[in-house]
């Protein structure tokens, strides 16, 4: 409940501007921490005795602030941003602001703007992406062995357009769609949306489970099958070599590889990409800046077959013209200053301390019947609670406490685990991870330990 | 055909090097105009007894330079950078980069970049687009009076996503859609490659046909109906105030505002959006800074019942999560502090002069029998030649003399106007456009006075 007292109708100052004051306040202080729920206007305007749009108004200027932001069908919330004493999240899967590299990024932004180059970022441009960004990416590819002489490149404004195209492209309605279970939600409501019918294959510690990718294949004649090589988004997960290997020995339909998390290897030696051992060229790489660098900026690319790309190509044209020049244009000066490469060293470093803080966390606060991945990259891990816990029923609890983190029921496909959610922990210091987790090992300690009563039976 | 000579395959220099360097003479000469169609790297290849891939080679870095640009599907092309010697272009309706207030808009960078906000632009955002811009072209739309207290704003990656979320949300497979005919490919496009039957509705000078609409929609149900108040693409007709509200009256369906060009009058008096008159408040309106400000920075937005506008956000955040944040905070900026309004000033300076040109020059030019718009404003008039000339066939013509422009068939959605074409004046200056009408009418009368054969009757 929001506390707030004190509004005065006879002030000089219109009551939707002291409204907005005193929920400032509520956020300034943490009371009222990142992520929490404002109530409806309506609600809000029945418990103050006040107009609604009174507080609709107060609301949006708590908006123009850049302090709550509104979510489709779900209210306004407090936006994330971090404040040491808010709330601490873990629920979503992002790098964290505090770590960007500003005055880098400012120098980047600069030179790109102040060169004589700014004339042509600034007018229409070309579907395919900005040509010069092409083809430093393809370039590097074709150095790394992740692109072929046959492959072509697609900018997308971030890898969820690069999702998107492809089911555009290849997928259609009653068409078979394989991905892994459970995924980001993002990437299942594309295929979804577009009517496909989903399949989903378990994810374990070593990615997706083969004996059951196989099984499904023998009766199913799916478009496409999404994988990610690295570090999956809920689990964490990373198919090692062989798993590849006999990924790609066993898949007949398009292999669409999402990589967006493969830059962040915190230790292990990286496996060569999907993309790069498959000798037949079919497979379509995705990747994308968001997670190393700046997400605000929506720059992504897909690498696949020539023939694909123009298909693809096609589709973005009528989707949005063309991605965003600006970004574009800074993005490959902050790579080729040596920039990019600089941050993501920081980057590694502060990811192998939060994962360590998450993974020592998990080992002395949660129960010796709690389950949790152990990635070696990445932003997320997954935790499996002892059944019959519920991880929604009790975010309710945790947020109560000052904890969130996004259920498992989020990310299922084909099957729903209540009793798991996922853990970014990307976004975190140390510190506040440890502290987050010790917060939910005591709740879901002390709900193990209610004696689950047995259901009587319906007479 | 390219005249490239002195390929030294002895040289120190590689030969794609050379080939490279010599391409880039004729460019920077203008032997080589913007616009151009360099022959397939097979072709090529081929006259000069190189490797396919040398040539490839060769137009890669060209690309890479900037200098030319890939087309799905139809090659690769000079890029269409003013050039005082190169073709005259009046293939693009966009602004003239020699317009783009380059400082105006470097001091805006510098501000956004430079202030405590950047952090918070840089991290993930809003599906419903950057907080303070939303307020911002709201607030505006409200004051205006084409934004109704019931009514949101979607920020979206330009007006081409609007259209395209547009369909995902409101048009499935056969679906009727009604829609100008002729009317830009990227509106036509996103709704024919979605399965939609499209009725095209003929625009004359006073926009689309009032009288065809009632006699369509007297048989036919269609889901959305698309119509261009301001200086529509082709035809730069403009609905007048009675023809706006006999359409509100008309029309059950949907109705899409697009008012892309609106801001660009260069004489007479604006009549009212057709959202600001519509009672039911039901219009939804299609707005964008790309005609007025800086293409290559991919931010438009919709206006409409808040309902809508969910849905809208809901398809928005699955097709690519937000709009790039850089650019929406570097606009609002632009626009906050006058600079946008100080550069539309010289924009509706130049667009007068240009279309004043524009007109000049196709009366004292073109023959009697030709027809063409008459245009307040925008970037594009509507030529009609007599038939049975082919506007599509003159074009190669055209080209081969120094000029471009796209051919009435490219418009076309339930007729095809052979011998019609677009001019778009806005990208020239005065001189060029004298320049370039001058020798099509030269081209045309030749056209129009070669005696058309009977054909005989076949037997």
């Amino acid at each position: 409940m929001l506390a707030i007292t004190g509004i005065d109708p006879n002030s000089n100052s219109p009551i939707y501007r002291q409204l907005h004051g005193k929920i400032k306040e509520l956020i300034d202080s943490g009371d009222l921490g990142q992520g929490s729920r404002l109530p409806p206007t309506r609600e809000l305007a029945g418990l103050l005795g006040l107009n609604r749009t009174t507080v609709s108004a107060a609301y949006n200027l708590l908006e123009a602030d850049g302090l709550i932001e509104g979510h489709v069908g779900r209210g306004s919330y407090v936006r994330a941003i971090s404040s040491p004493s808010g709330i601490i999240s873990f629920a979503t899967s992002r790098p964290s602001e505090a770590l960007f590299p500003l005055e880098a990024f400012r120098a980047t932004c600069t030179e790109v703007i102040q060169s004589a180059e700014a004339q042509n970022i600034l007018q229409l441009g070309s579907p395919s992406g900005y040509p010069p960004l092409r083809r430093y990416l393809l370039d590097k590819a074709k150095a790394e062995g992740t692109a072929r002489e046959d492959d072509d490149i697609l900018i997308t404004s971030g890898c969820q357009q690069g999702f998107d195209l492809l089911q555009r492209v290849l997928v259609s309605s009653g068409d078979t769609v394989i991905i892994e279970d459970p995924v980001l939600p993002g990437l299942r409501n594309v295929f979804q949306r577009a009517g496909a019918r989903l399949i989903g294959i378990p994810v374990g510690p070593d990615g997706i489970d083969l004996e059951q990718l196989e099984r499904t294949l023998a009766g199913e004649r799916p478009k496409v099958v999404v994988v990610t090589s690295n570090f999956q988004n809920p689990t964490g997960a990373t198919l090692p070599l062989k798993n590849r290997q006999a990924l790609l020995r066993l898949t007949r339909s398009v292999l669409v590889e999402n990589d967006i998390y493969g830059d962040l290897r915190y230790a292990g030696d990286p496996a060569p990409t999907l993309k790069e051992l498959d000798e037949t060229g079919g497979t379509v790489l995705l990747r994308s800046f968001s997670k190393l660098a700046f997400p605000g900026l929506r720059v992504g690319w897909v690498i696949g077959p020539r023939a694909l790309i123009e298909r693809l190509t096609e589709a973005k044209q009528w989707s949005d013209l063309h991605t965003d020049q600006l970004s574009q244009a800074v993005l490959l000066r902050f790579a080729q200053s040596g920039r990019l490469a600089e941050h993501r060293k920081r980057m590694l470093e502060a990811g192998r301390e939060r994962l360590a803080a998450a993974l020592h966390a998990c080992r002395t606060h949660f129960s010796e019947r709690t389950q949790f991945t152990k990635p070696q990259g990445g932003m997320n891990l997954w935790v499996s609670l002892p059944e019959p816990l519920d991880a929604g029923e009790l975010l309710q609890r945790a947020e109560r406490e000052g904890v969130t983190y996004l259920p498992g029921k989020f990310f299922g496909v084909s099957k729903v685990e209540a009793n798991s959610l996922r853990i970014s922990f990307a976004g975190l210091e140390p510190s506040r991870i440890e502290e987050g987790i010790a917060k939910l090992g005591k709740i879901f300690k002390a709900r193990e330990t209610v004696r689950q009563e047995p259901i009587p039976a319906m007479v």
